[in-house]
């Protein structure tokens, strides 16, 4: 499954980009530029990084409830994507959406939405499957902190693979049986799981660096699939 | 776990409550009219039926995506929230909200808010979680077509036996067993219960009639306690 | 007064369309996709149909007030209208807007706008019409269950003729008369024809087929023309 | 039919109050007031006068379709709703609602509502009587330039007689024969007869000064009674 | 600093023009029509004129709190802002935005988005500079009641020499030091000069006629330039 | 000027309250509780603080404009706001308002309400005072993170004092002066004096602290009073 013209792409950005430097979201912002104009289309999803999580304590030690913890993971979400959309300039559509309904009209513009998280009990990563889902996209690519999947966590074995392929049912074994290491948490969200699964979005786990979300947009084969 | 003076609910009326005639659902109404001035507040949320089914068969014919088909339930949903609203007259919050943010605006008007579903990926049972959890609900009473958990299926099984309280982790084991059979599959809905499980909101599945709903209202112990 | 290249049209799809199978929505939007390139702009209204009255009886048998069940009904053409959008694709606006003033700002995108109703006291017939005020359409195109309008009532009577033309006036006369049977009641939404009359919107009557629909489209002189 | 406590009023004020002076503005807001503790619930709509007729010139003149000259018609009516709103303080609800559907949620939080227009093809006679379906009103009072209906133009005819009841049937008869002068043009508006006699409400023609909007509310015997 | 092809306009054209004869406002809008296939993008803000103070008077007369004066006079300026999208046609957006945040949002559309005022505590110049500074325009074209800004008051001197540039800070002296006349006041807002000077936007202040406004857009040295 | 019974207060926060531990947001919020059945009604607004700044300086790096890097400061005073929400539980509006109208409508539930910033180029000093203006406060405090203000900088001046009282004229003075203190710069936010000025606001300055903001709600002469 590589990405040919016309591709329809969701990509999903991991919110520890935004903890980083400004050279490094705007080389990120640069790829993405390049690209945009071999694309049919181009939403991206930010993540909340280290703010969010910060936040998000600030608020538990206040007595917040689950919910409104999550509300507040999104608002910072939201402000990352700001400045992603600020790197992109007029290409970008100027503010992130509230709801996915308000995304999908915005996709309508032609411009690339960049959207944060939208709701209590869902992590970023199902938000990027939803729209997918919503806008039959063709590929949904998950840049994260790792470059793929491995068999066994890379961390604690040095014999670890990398895997080239994984059927969501195969994921949800791994997770169970404890072979896939916590760092890779947010790729386990259930919902966004069942999304791809239901409706077989092809699915690419990739480390979030400008040389492989390159890679992966002119076609290369990079970190892990997830088929449906 | 019973239900006292000034509890917090939220309520799910399954969608095929709107499937039946007029009279059901006033007498329905009637009870949440009398019940209200016990409680500190109360939330509905309201099921698609097979009104639902109906218009997302006709959606997948014409080849509507996956969360397409989940956007027209939704709309359903709300179609029946409305009715539900009617009865209530000038308790219910007069329009079923959009989103949960809406919901719980409206929450701050002290008026019943009666909503559907929100949004694709989301079952109208993880709705109604994500609304205890928000709220911060005293107790989710979910009325479905049965009277509650059995452990094993009571339509093939004459020695089925109702399940007084079981965790969401003997739950989900029972699901994964196979034990729980298809009718009840709604319940399973796993970010309804990823809620429930997170924020340990006290659950009753019971039987969606006028009878076992004043009966929980009231205090009695009736159906299955789903304990967090 | 025939259709020409770079017309900007509104047409009004009867509900009872929804009520076929889906073959049938699919043609009607193969005609739509064939012609849009010919047209300056198009956006479709959607009636409510079978469902809705069902829905509408629902809503009466409870106690719902005029007003709300106006609105039950208007929820029911916003299905409708989900249902064409589906079919349309990319080429569609994704969401059937709430208001004129959201119809009218999606309609600036460029793509087809499809809408069901907006208001209690209004048909669906009526907000054609107000479209095609508020965008200086050229045409108004209602697709019905029946031919065109006939001098009398063509079950009744084997020799009913077909009008060619009719003005606004001579149809309220006709309408005051009794001559035009009931199964046309929606054609004579008073307030659709003050508006036909008093912006002189060529309005077109014709039976709710993929043949009829493509022969306007394409010129041809089929059904009853009104003239303000 | 006489106003009584608890009565749930809508009280249309023609648009030519607000091209008076502020004293008259603030005279009927007083006796509003007073009256609010005897009433379940208020709500206001304002007409456009003088100055809508003003724009709504200019905006003839560059060019503009009806739909847009209905439209700015209804903004100055928003605005004299303004007017009153300032003077009702904390009684009111702080903005005029932009839809019927705002309007009905605004109503619940208990202040009064004052609205302007909504939508074109509507004049803000139809708008009362929407909102009275809607809200289920108990009676609806439109304050105009007139004392009430006359059996003939009372400008022309030194016999003519203020009629104390008229059927909405009777109304559109005399409409119809021109017995009905000019200048109570509005009151003929069809789409509100319509509500007012598909719903039944009882609509009270009045002329808007303080002494006749305090004598209905007190239940004083005024002006013409339109029943549906 | 001349205007060049692919510049990115905003215009604010005093509200005075508003309240002249329909051929003023539709030669300004022959004038924008023409320049846009010259310009990457434009953005007009009207102001209030006459009619805004007149609403003004009449609610400070009510009692109406500042605040509530300020947005009165921005419901005025928003009608103005319609009158101009009326004699735009179709190469605006068609309604006036109600934020910042829908402005820009609508001038991703590619059309001319025409607004008002926005919020208390902002004159519309304030608004102009705004949206030049969010939409990163080239250029600021003040269109005023007077030629530019003037040494000393052209009313009472006959010597007064118009300016060819400004700083924001001389301008300030000047304001502080009396040299300008009330007439202009306007033009003094500080929000909008803390905007200008912050974001360094070059901003000509002309005279609100066909002909000035041609001059600047084909890149005359007309009026005074105010450097940030 | 001190605080009376059924006082309308707006307070706003200093964002500094938020980079400081979950007890000290607690022990204000406690305060606010104590006080609110003695006022008629209560709004804060929250500042956005170092986290704000934060972003703010990631946002410049990247090279985004004026007008976003304000946004984006707005987005933290907002999630500031959300925390301060989470402490009131329901006594507070379950989200910041997203501008100056919907902050006025959410008063009207009788709710404290939360807000952060609305708009580029306004601080929060200047939101706190134009819904104080809006809201016709009876006084507008800010707590800061000094005590008031000084007739030096007190840092450098061991003799600096306290003043009681000064007028915005006064402040105005010494701002240009130079006698006002860098650390002190948000309080002389040109749009907010002018605000303040105009509508004769009673404001006073004080230190953010539970002890403080005590002072001055139970009517002790605190900080420095700024006066109209």
């Amino acid at each position: 499954m590589r990405l040919k013209r016309k591709d329809k792409v969701v990509l999903k950005l991991t919110g520890s980009l935004f903890d980083r430097n400004a050279e490094d979201i705007k080389a990120i912002a640069e790829v993405l530029t390049d690209a945009l104009k071999e694309l049919e289309g181009l939403t991206v999803v930010t993540g909340g990084g280290e703010a969010a999580r910060r936040y998000i304590d600030a608020a538990r030690k206040i007595g917040a409830d689950q919910a409104t913890l999550d509300e507040i993971g999104t608002e910072v979400s939201r402000i990352n994507a700001r400045l992603l959309i600020t790197t992109l300039g007029s290409l970008a559509y100027p503010y992130p959406p509230d709801t996915l309904e308000e995304a999908v009209k915005a996709s309508s513009t032609g411009k690339v939405v960049v959207a944060g998280g939208f709701q209590p009990g869902q992590s970023t990563n199902a938000v990027a499957s939803l729209l997918a889902e919503r806008l039959s996209a063709t590929i949904l690519i998950n840049a994260t902190d790792v470059d793929g999947i491995y068999d066994k966590d890379p961390k604690r074995f040095s014999d670890a693979k990398l895997l080239k392929e994984v059927t969501v049912a195969e994921l949800r074994r791994m997770l169970e049986g404890g072979a896939i290491h916590a760092g890779t948490y947010e790729l386990m969200d259930p919902l966004a799981l069942k999304i791809i699964e239901r409706s077989k979005i092809p699915t690419r786990i990739i480390r979030c660096s400008p040389e492989s979300i390159r890679g992966v947009l002119v076609g290369r084969d990079i970190g892990t699939l997830i088929v449906g």
